[in-house]
């Protein structure tokens, strides 16, 4: 089983803000630094971090409502730097940052990331998003967002030009003889000469390839677009669901699109989001749910949702139902949400409360009860490890390190000490050989703008 | 006095790499973490990396004899992380980063920078350049750069712009009440609404204002265009001279700009470049400078000014002296090595060794020694510290900082212990505040697009 941890930059499930033990240190280095230790006391892979190009401003066409209830995305520092601080501190973590295709460009990002792998010995892996909000797109001198198809065309000629940027230095190009003198060996650095529909890149990088090769790809789209974009170039797929079925449903969809790309189904490992409650007996955990629960403002909710959905949820009467809408953003969360309106038969402003105080996957108890969870998703077929949200900062995550770890590793279910050097290495990925994204890359319509 | 530390995320100064003292460690975390104890230590203001966007190809049109040779700039690692690194071990040291305003969008940018500033409770700083290599403008989508007029022209906009941005969260916009609850007040969080020649920008920038406020700004603009951004927008100027003459005329001059545009000329530090060789003894340390001369490949200074002027010094022959060329580059490189040809009868194989090799400003000898020549330049009125280079990395720093450093605390010529939390204080810069950096920004010839 692999554990990813969730980790937000900034305030993270709305409500968990005002959870008394939530340490308000979010701007500064020792608070990542110390959630990057308790994670590596509990063995996860890697930990993650979110992002948005934006204050979210889709509720009420402003901010307002976002930045007063605190909703998620109120703030983000940017997450390469805090997984850079993270690194500094421990020495297996994997340190996972999204960064959007869209609103940058190759060299950069390759570069970074390259960096990070480097700086890391092989740790650095990257959420790989298309951003879905105008608001993104309005602090990048565009009116308006490229429509999602074309910004998955762009991600795919972003993803092939980074994979040959990281290529563009032999394994063993840097030779460092002092004697000879010969510091690289120009015959194993390569010009990469990209010419494309949305990039013209010389190259080569000015870093030599990375440890992992590649770093890990991870992705989360949920459309058509995205889910096919995500088995063609993702080692790792985030997910999230309502219910243990439609987790099967979607486990078994991802892995036959991975095969019909002519990959191994067994090298992309799909994590759904939870975000468990523990504590010491069932009793209290469910106690501090209900609190959790308690501190949501609706209106954070709400805010939060309509940023996910992208619909301004402002424009509906509060103590109605959601009628049904179009949703141009993430399509996975509105399925949650219409499940959720009519089981429950709420109304908007409880579904807000709702949204933002939900359990993903339902796990509250000891830990225990949350490992026995656990253990039936993945022993069932429905994913292969978990994406970890702490219901409150930082203290989740310990609560989860010291009673949930330990029951999965008692049962054998998860590892006790990492096996590998690299991120690759602990989640069981190959590492990459040169030219393999080239391959991976769809073939474009026109090879010259 | 002031002093910032010139390190390089790959080979510094061309045959440095070869010395013997020096630890082909640079790929690594722990490296770049030790440089920055050992100038903590040595009470440094600020570790500074310099960067390039490409691998320089001037030399032959091709990037053979930079990679064999090991030239400046074959390899770089993105300053930025490397930076976020050095700042996890340390509690003082600030850190500067070079970002091009030519090739990056302002708003990843201030966000990027203010990142690092809360993270490091305020030790960011920005160099600020242009990019100067066709190179550069090959890896972004462009067949040739834009000339240095527009460049600057595009500098001017994106740093009003990301002013802008860091000023849209008031100072005390973030409250963080949990009863309220109030997470930050929404009306003091402003949209910027930015719409110029180069860039439009909604805003606001998704983390909350800096420590410092904006970041320490860096610059060493050469051209007349240059020297007037820098004046305008600089807190530190960095610079290299050839003589004690010509830093004092230069000296001069930047004041006399900076209170022309309106500025406190005390407020704007300038630093020239040196690369002192320091030893037990003046003897040793002039059999150090000897040996690191020795080491320097010709073709590999060759290419790091070819570089650096931006001409392709292939195609002159290397046993003749380098006539007078147009010079795209860095123009006072140029008057450098115009000043070197002619007083020393150098052929351009010899010029070649010469600028590898050359020690700015001349300082070899002991730590009383080389202290000396920096109290003379500092009381001489050329300036207001230095940029130092270690000859070889990491062992040019420590020796620095065991021989120099103490030399100068003993004559009350620089700080004992470091005199406030941020670096602007420990600069002796005020905090600014909000809004300054607009009435910087030259009136724009357009407003709209
Ligand atoms: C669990 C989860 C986490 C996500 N995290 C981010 C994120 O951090 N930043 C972002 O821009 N999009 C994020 N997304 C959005 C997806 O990248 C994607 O854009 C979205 O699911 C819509 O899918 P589509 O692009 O295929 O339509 C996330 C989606 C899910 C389901
Ligand atoms: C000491 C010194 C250091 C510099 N460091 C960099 C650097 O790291 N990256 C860069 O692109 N340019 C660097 N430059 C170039 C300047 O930013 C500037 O582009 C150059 O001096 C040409 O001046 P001009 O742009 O006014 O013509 C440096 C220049 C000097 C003198």
């Amino acid at each position: 089983m692999h554990l990813a941890a969730f980790v937000t930059a900034g305030p993270g499930r709305p409500g968990g803000w005002r959870y008394p033990d939530s340490v308000p240190g979010w701007l500064g280095a020792e608070y990542y630094q110390n959630i990057a230790r308790t994670l590596e006391d509990g063995r996860f892979d890697l930990a993650f971090f979110a992002d948005i190009l934006s204050v979210p401003d889709r509720f009420g066409s402003s901010t307002d409502s976002q930045l007063r209830n605190g909703a998620l995305g109120s703030l983000r520092l940017d997450p390469l730097h805090v997984l850079t601080s993270m690194g500094a501190v421990t020495k297996h973590l994997g340190l996972a940052a999204t960064v959007s295709t869209t609103y940058a460009q190759p060299f950069t990002v390759a570069r970074s990331f390259a960096t990070l792998d480097h700086l890391t010995a092989g740790r650095a892996a990257w959420n790989v998003v298309t951003s879905f909000q105008e608001s993104e797109a309005r602090n990048f001198n565009r009116d308006e967002q490229f429509p999602r198809e074309k910004r998955y065309e762009r991600a795919d000629e972003f993803l092939e030009v980074a994979g040959k940027l990281w290529d563009s230095w032999e394994d063993d190009a840097l030779v460092l003889d002092a004697q000879a003198p010969l510091f690289a060996e120009p015959s194993k650095v390569h010009a990469i000469d990209h010419k494309g529909e949305w990039f013209t890149v010389q190259g080569p990088l000015n870093v030599p390839r990375p440890p992992q090769g590649y770093p890990v790809v991870i992705q989360a789209g949920a459309s058509a677009k995205g889910k096919d974009f995500a088995a063609r170039w993702s080692d790792v797929i985030f997910c999230s669901h309502a219910s243990l079925e439609s987790a099967q449903d979607f486990y078994r969809e991802i892995k036959e699109r991975a095969a019909a790309h002519g990959r191994d189904p067994r090298q992309v490992k799909i994590l759904p989001s939870i975000a468990p409650v523990v504590g010491p007996t069932t009793e209290v955990a469910r106690q501090t749910a209900d609190l959790l629960f308690d501190l949501v403002p609706p209106l954070g909710g709400l805010s939060t949702l309509a940023y996910h959905l992208d619909v301004d949820l402002s424009t509906f009467p509060l103590d109605e139902r959601l009628p049904d809408v179009e949703v141009p953003g993430v399509e996975g969360h509105y399925r949650e949400v219409r499940e959720i309106t009519e089981r429950e038969g709420l109304t908007l402003r409880e579904l807000g409360k709702q949204y933002g105080g939900r359990v993903e996957g339902g796990f509250v108890g000891t830990g225990a009860d949350v490992a026995d969870g656990l253990e039936q998703w993945f022993t069932e077929g429905a994913c292969d490890g978990f994406m970890v949200q702490a219901p409150y900062q930082p203290g989740g995550f310990e609560d989860f390190t010291r009673q949930v770890v330990p029951e999965l590793q008692k049962r054998g279910l998860f590892r006790t000490e990492y096996e590998g050097a690299t991120l690759r290495e602990n989640l069981g990925l190959h590492r990459s050989e040169a030219g393999e994204w080239s391959n991976r890359a769809p073939k474009q319509p026109s090879a010259a703008k």
